[in-house]
């Protein structure tokens, strides 16, 4: 990279004047040294009287509520005596819908003597303001607040910015998951890839199938999500503007599925005889295909995201292979011992499933490896470690979409100064047309489960997820030097601990308000 | 190591009666299938009436409720209706006082139909006891609560067994501190050394000097431990049989001393003139021995227990070396250039200041490394990484005493799956007499600041140091093996967290009750 540290840019211009940082940096932010107070009692949210607005948004009244909370700890809002009004404006007036992958979340911010004006064509635009606004207000030594005269324009660098959480290798409260989208919004992060079923357990209650979770998840009653506890993640994640992307990983990964579906797993053979283990999904029965279709038109319609996440990856042949049905039917179907073809023939019925159920799929990489025809496909998740950009480079050349994953597995410990690992990552470094970089839609944290739950899943995730989370959204040559973003992620930590997120240290020091609650 | 996983042992035993397990391993017990049934209504807590126990003690009175709250959650002890009674006895009444050093931690526990007895020389074993017992009931699927016949005898493989929390690199608020005395009780650590100061801050308000406080505190109000907080950790440490071992680490590691006590830094020179920074404590100057025979006076009565960590480590000498005074001091001395020479006059004076008020010093390695005359020292802390047993054989060949530090250094993040690493650690396998290695009087956990505050203490120190406690007190032939601790120390990982203590999971898996609290 040859935008690096010692470049001048509009920095020093927040240097000189003290700016309060703002996490992930907008794409454009004018600061001034003026300042004004803000009183607690006189301030109010408000929208603009126009056509468009004229009803409320439940979206924004819940966000007005959040906000005031957040900028005024100990305080109730109450619009009275109104000194200082933000004022709100949509373009379009979307309160009632969800968040999608082509969601506008650009927004102008405009603060000025008594007054902030917010402008933006969507609702989720509006809330990616108001976090903004929230981390432009300070605290003098004497308490009072204060914000200061500011224009910004802003806009995401990446539509697609998730995290994904694990819920199968261990079970999540859904509190601790309800915790993760309050923090995932204070970092402008507006996908949750919920990973909810793998092999060790099967949380997810499906209304089809009981069993799956009667049997398969770690206790039938209080380690699953019902589907109340599903419609509470997604109104949540919403009420941020933050999207929630199921993922159902097959035919590898299915282990806990066994346990309350009988005949969809493989059953492994020692040489003429079952041996009582299973292997991956069978893909040669009929029944496997009415079993799936079934279960992802149920998920179709409990997650409302127009996207499904299939998984696909690491299939393991041995237990296919041990099998004399799979065997004959490889031969009938003339795969030979080709079982990657066997494997890219499950998955293109399943993609076929989805796409009937008008949802788009995104499978991981592994699928893209082995499959011949890729046209199939539509968005492909880039997550095994070594050249990734060549990865990317390879999908995006077969024109279909990427996200990201390889340089943010999270779910390894590491000193919190590896944050600076996860920040130096350029995802569109890689020789290609605009069009093909195009294709590059964001990327995602994941957070896999094998050593983590809800005992230490924030201080892992935070603040070196916000690290990933600046690269997806701000402009990366503003954003190219770790040095000067150092301080500024310091801040934004202490800011989390202020807003109860248990975020870890990133070197010595100490923030005004340390981490308190949640102790006993 | 010849003792692994293949020996035959009790353990076989253990396995076919699936008895309870105990956290660290007890030295000697005898289970049994035989189970009785516990009623939280009709249990209760006495004392043996004899002649030794006539006055009930405040150390178990109170144990008594944290033991009863911690058996049966939810409920209160009301002593009506006595069904089953655990009935204490003491061979020495020593309930005023403080653990120390040679302490006996040793007891006896029987538990039959209707009753239990604990037997042990000291109140403090008597906790012990108590934390044995306390893990020895179980509930069923139905929720109702049981122990099985049982006897133990127990005592502690070493008498020193310590986690160190460092409060200088970051400031953990004193509640973060006292959860930490909760969960050391239930692994049976008996020994708190706080690192209490150090370069970044120095948090201890002290009653002679509170300008180290005012200036070298990160904040002198909200980030520092007044005399009462101090008292407070003190007193909630003894009622679970912990010491508190201060340290006031000099000659280096002092930058924050100099911004509130001027001259006692020194300065540091770039050719003739000062450059304004400032290196180890000036050991030339009168007025740093006066100044420090003060602090630590102050120390040692605020402090009951009869050692005082005077660290000693890791002196950087170029600031001495360029500094004219120093350089005339060390000429008049006859030290020639070897500056290990000044910083051994240095603490020899600050042993001998301890020493006259009656306090045993324990110093970091560095000074027996560099210290020629090694009579001096009493009790030597091995904490640099390599052949760490090589030093602790040349610390005993010298006839001092040694606590082991250097393989359990927890501040470093890794996956969970480490804790194998601090289980397998043999302290006394150097070539020694049998006189040599009881010099050894135990080890102890570190978990260093750099990177850990109260955001991520917890789950990076439970349960990792927990396979560190059960290598100071257990018996090294019954737990040489990690196979078979594993699903013990998952068993106590899952106590922990039932008790409130946010201890990271070691692989996929599951706990009856998962860790809530402190989500929100």
């Amino acid at each position: 990279q040859d935008f690096k540290c010692n470049s001048k840019s509009i920095y020093l211009r927040y240097f000189c004047i003290s700016f309060h940082y703002v996490w992930p940096l907008p794409q454009i932010v004018i600061p001034s040294p003026e300042r004004y107070q803000l009183k607690p009692q006189s301030f109010s949210f408000g929208y603009r009287r126009n056509l468009d607005t004229k009803h409320s948004c439940s979206v924004l009244d819940a966000a007005f509520k959040r906000y005031f909370s957040i900028l005024f700890p100990g305080y109730t809002y109450g619009d009275e005596n109104e000194v200082f009004t933000l004022t709100i404006s949509l373009d379009r007036h979307d309160c009632q819908g969800y968040p999608n992958q082509d969601s506008s979340e650009r927004y102008k911010l405009s603060v000025f003597a008594g007054q902030a004006s917010l402008n933006a064509e969507t609702v989720w635009g509006s809330l990616r303001g108001l976090e903004t606004f929230s981390q432009l207000v300070y605290q003098d030594d004497f308490g009072s607040y204060y914000v200061n005269k500011t224009e910004i324009e802003d806009y995401p660098q990446f539509n697609y910015r998730g995290i994904l959480l694990d819920t199968s290798r261990h079970y999540l409260p859904v509190q601790a998951i309800l915790k993760t989208l309050d923090a995932m919004a204070y970092s402008k992060f507006n996908v949750f890839h919920w990973h909810l079923v793998d092999d060790p357990s099967f949380p997810y209650q499906s209304q089809k199938f009981p069993d799956l979770s009667n049997k398969g998840a770690f206790h039938p009653v209080t380690h699953i999500y019902t589907q109340s506890d599903v419609r509470r993640v997604i109104s949540y994640a919403r009420m941020r503007g933050i999207r929630v992307l199921p993922e159902f990983d097959s035919p590898g990964h299915t282990k806990s599925w066994g346990k309350g579906q009988s005949e969809l797993l493989t059953p492994c053979y020692r040489g003429d005889t079952p041996s009582g283990t299973f292997g991956p999904v069978n893909p040669t029965l009929p029944s496997t295909y009415q079993f799936m279709a079934s279960l992802l038109k149920e998920v179709a319609s409990v997650f409302p995201d127009p996207y499904i996440h299939l998984g696909g990856d690491e299939v393991d042949f041995s237990c296919w292979r041990s099998n004399p049905y799979i065997r004959a039917f490889m031969h009938k179907m003339g795969f030979g011992l080709d079982f990657s073809k066997l494997e890219a023939f499950y998955i293109e019925k399943i993609v076929n499933i989805t796409s009937v159920l008008r949802k788009t799929s995104i499978v991981w990489q592994d699928v893209f490896d082995y499959h011949e025809r890729r046209k199939f496909l539509s968005v492909v998740e880039v997550w095994k470690q070594g050249c990734y950009l060549c990865e990317v480079r390879r999908v995006v050349k077969a024109g279909l979409r990427v996200i990201l994953a390889s340089p943010w597995y999270l779910d390894q410990p590491g000193p919190t100064h590896n944050w600076a690992r996860y920040y130096n990552v350029w995802p569109l470094a890689f020789k290609g047309t605009e069009k093909q970089k195009s294709l590059v839609i964001g990327g995602e944290v994941c957070l896999w489960g094998e050593y983590v739950d809800a005992t230490n899943l924030s201080p892992r995730l935070w603040p070196r997820a916000s690290a990933a989370a600046e690269r997806l959204w701000s402009n990366e040559r503003q954003t190219s030097c770790v040095e000067r973003a150092f301080p500024r992620l310091q801040e934004f930590r202490c800011k989390l601990l202020r807003r109860g997120i248990q975020a870890e240290p990133l070197y010595v020091g100490h923030c005004k308000h340390e981490y308190q609650s949640g102790i006993f």
